[in-house]
């Protein structure tokens, strides 16, 4: 009964959750009357804790999911209209969660001595510089550079809200620092900086780059990203990687292999619409070309890409020139009949749950637009084999989470001068290959991004297609737990 | 007996101690002669752990502390030439220490459930962000930015060594980093960056500002790093410091207000001469002017500022033109004649210990050349009172240690707009009154490094200056341990 409350199509989930604070007078029946309250609006109850008992009643802290803030409010409202209870305060779980920030910069060696301090800072330290200063090449060795990455954002493309500004992106950037620290071991640290232009970022991230061992692009609206990153990649000796871009495309070519392994189809004879030509629309479908879709239809907010549009140019032009076999014009809608896949990389209503059910037999669904899907997976669930989105509380969450962590690892293992597109594919099979053969099923073509597997998988596919290239400075990985001494000889011995 | 080979004037110390692994055949008296060996070269024999014993005899890992590196090399010989001993390798435990950087970067909240993830990160974080893009000042509350600061530096001044670069600097300010971390709960990372163009640097700083709660520029050197400050200062809201200027200037004003009542003579009485006028040189003199000694000179590497000299301008020439009231010139060692007070900021031998000799009874003499004093202490204990250097291993270490915690501490406390003159006033008063009055003497006018009641004492009076100056975002500082119900709530509640 209550999911019929709740807004069409959504489902309460934890990032919507809120936690109330209510005083309830000591009468049978009180805290059923809020319990009931919560269901009807369609929300569901979380954790119940009592906090005191006293001569006015009962405190208590109750935890609700909702699907939106809007939807909260009205729980609230609910709550609050009720007979004997009061509603002494409502706090905000993701915004308690994000209170002070979400990520900290610790010592790896205990600084309690002098003799500590002597060696990690003055006097002792001054070896060590003049060491990196004599050999700059030992600063992968002796400082952060070996492990650690920049992600460089400047807030104009954030999930689904777009430009919102260097400080609003934050939250973000610190959520993939923790990402990148929890699943592959990389420190990450954010850099949100307040200037859209191409020539200040570039010189920006030229600049800092001695400190990094790599650069992950994020959040940087297209075209801008696009000149941005090859820039980058030309002038600097580190990985440079705009994740929005290739980590989509990596996740998204990794779950099109399980998919069509499900269905049973084969990548030279599906249909495949790409919708959505920005960063991540237009990495997606070059990945697909390359392993091997021939009928590939690329759709910007204008409709289909084909070469005749006189709105198309740079990239766009060049994805036209190279899709579309069949010629086709119109909208997403129209390129979705018979399609055996869309991919959506674009926004809420893109294309419709209608034209989803125009799709071929045993069509696969991937609505990645964020935080709201392009389609509402509870509108055609029954019309399609597979469907995949990029949200956390649904089956086939496709998550760059899952391309990113592995990807720096493995590269920054070998000391890789750059991310080719070998080491890309190499990752995109990674991904795919840790689910068993046995396991894929419609609800699961991708690993959960909780699965430990997947990004030292990821890692080693990576660096071994490094060392393949010729694009690693090593040429084998470190051997884990060699005695160290053979690195840290004293200079003349 | 062993002191006596040591090299002139120097101590052994752990900054300069290694890890030699060594074979010795199973013979009795066969560690005495490698025991010997080192006594007798004047290195210090530290921890012998027993690594195995075999058919060949027993491999043991010998710590040894030693006064540089060449001592080391000199120690290491010794033992090799020694019959029946054979040295495995030779690993330097400072090296060691820095293998793989100093510093991490680790999440504050677990990344564990699916519900963790989509309130640290999509969708939840995209009401966080939306809240931020909305009130761009929720930046401090609910991002890095309360308690961040970039250690920004481009390695030109780093330490004694000069001009090394931006990777060589790189150990300096992780160490920074980490002692920002431990001794004021200030996250600290550093941003080492490859231009020494002022415009760029500027540019650079205010381009990532937003991401932090201040900024430490670091080993900048002098002439550029006054104009550097000085813009950033202005186009910033955000507390900008020099910490070679402004930490050093602060600490060496607690330590010659402790200085001063241990040998009972008054400020503005005392003739004091502080040799070095590059940016440390420079900020000491003025903040030992603003404390109210009257009797006070300048000298840069050419001697003593007075206002004739032909080749002063800028900084200098101001400095010459307020200072030196008894129009001396000379050398600095001339400046010296009669001083109660030296305070070296600047090089090895920048004035001798035949000078110090020429000193007025009860001498304070603050010899901070990193990482070798001015004068070596071992040669002039006999002719002062009070002496003190920037160094670790010796005592009275006058380090920004005990400022640089404390000072962003508080400043980010009460989210400063700046520190001002009477910010770091207060920091430096709040250092020297950590000593109770009964424990000062000649040998304990700073507090320890590791004194647990400097940060906390320096960052309380440093946040009530900016409260009282006006600086200060906040008026009072936040309630520890307040409901956090109140500033999370929903909006619209």
């Amino acid at each position: 009964m209550s999911s019929l409350q709740a807004p069409a199509g959504l489902q309460p989930s934890a990032s919507y959750s809120f936690t109330m604070r209510i005083e309830l007078r000591q009468l049978p029946g009180a805290f059923a009357s809020v319990a009931h309250a919560v269901g009807a609006e369609g929300a569901i109850l979380g954790a119940i804790d009592l906090v005191r008992v006293d001569q006015r009643g009962v405190t208590r802290d109750v935890t609700v999911a909702c699907v939106d803030a809007q939807h909260g409010e009205r729980v609230v409202n609910a709550v609050k209209a009720l007979d004997g209870i009061k509603v002494v305060s409502v706090s905000d779980r993701t915004f308690l969660m994000h209170k002070g920030g979400k990520i900290e910069v610790v010592g790896k060696v205990p600084i309690k001595t002098r003799d500590d301090l002597s060696m990690a800072y003055t006097p002792g330290v001054a070896r060590v510089s003049s060491a990196i200063a004599a050999d700059p090449e030992a600063a992968w060795t002796l400082t952060i550079k070996g492990h650690t990455v920049a992600v460089v954002s400047d807030g104009t493309a954030v999930l689904g809200l777009g430009d919102i500004g260097p400080e609003a992106a934050m939250p973000v950037m610190e959520g993939k620092a923790m990402l990148f620290k929890e699943l592959g071991g990389v420190d990450a640290f954010p850099l949100c900086v307040n200037t859209t232009d191409v020539d200040e970022i570039v010189k920006l991230v030229e600049q800092v780059a001695p400190t990094f061992g790599g650069i992950n692009l994020e959040d940087i609206a297209a075209p801008r990203c696009f000149e941005i990153e090859r820039r980058l990649k030309e002038s600097l000796d580190i990985p440079v990687f705009h994740d929005d871009q290739h980590g989509t495309a990596v996740v998204v070519l990794a779950a099109l292999l399980n998919a069509l392994r499900v269905v049973r189809k084969r990548a030279e004879d599906v249909r495949v619409v790409v919708v959505g030509a920005g960063a991540a629309g237009l990495a997606c479908a070059k990945i697909i070309l390359e392993h091997g879709v021939e009928d590939l239809i690329s759709c910007d907010i204008n409709g289909i890409l084909h070469p005749d549009r006189p709105d198309l140019e740079g990239e766009l032009a060049a994805m036209a020139a190279r899709t579309n076999k069949r010629g086709l014009r119109g909208t997403a809608n129209d390129a979705l009949v018979g399609a055996d896949v869309v991919v959506g990389v674009s926004a809420p209503g893109a294309f419709s749950a209608d034209a989803v059910k125009t799709m071929a037999k045993d069509a696969i669904v991937f609505a990645m637009a964020n935080p709201t899907p392009e389609v509402q997976p509870e509108a055609c669930w029954e019309h399609v084999t597979i469907m995949a989105t990029g949200r956390s509380d649904y089956p086939n969450q496709i998550n760059n989470v899952l391309a990113f962590p592995g990807i720096f690892r493995g590269a920054l293992d070998v000391r890789a001068r750059g991310i080719d597109e070998a080491m890309k594919l190499a990752a995109a099979r990674a991904i795919a290959s840790v689910i068993p053969e046995e396991e894929l099923g419609p609800e699961y073509i991708v690993p959960s991004v909780f699965n430990r597997n997947v990004a030292p998988a990821v890692a080693a596919a990576v660096a071994a297609a490094a060392i393949e290239s010729g694009i690693a400075r090593r040429e084998r990985l470190p051997v884990q737990g060699a005695p160290p001494t053979e690195e840290m000889k004293l200079p003349g011995f």
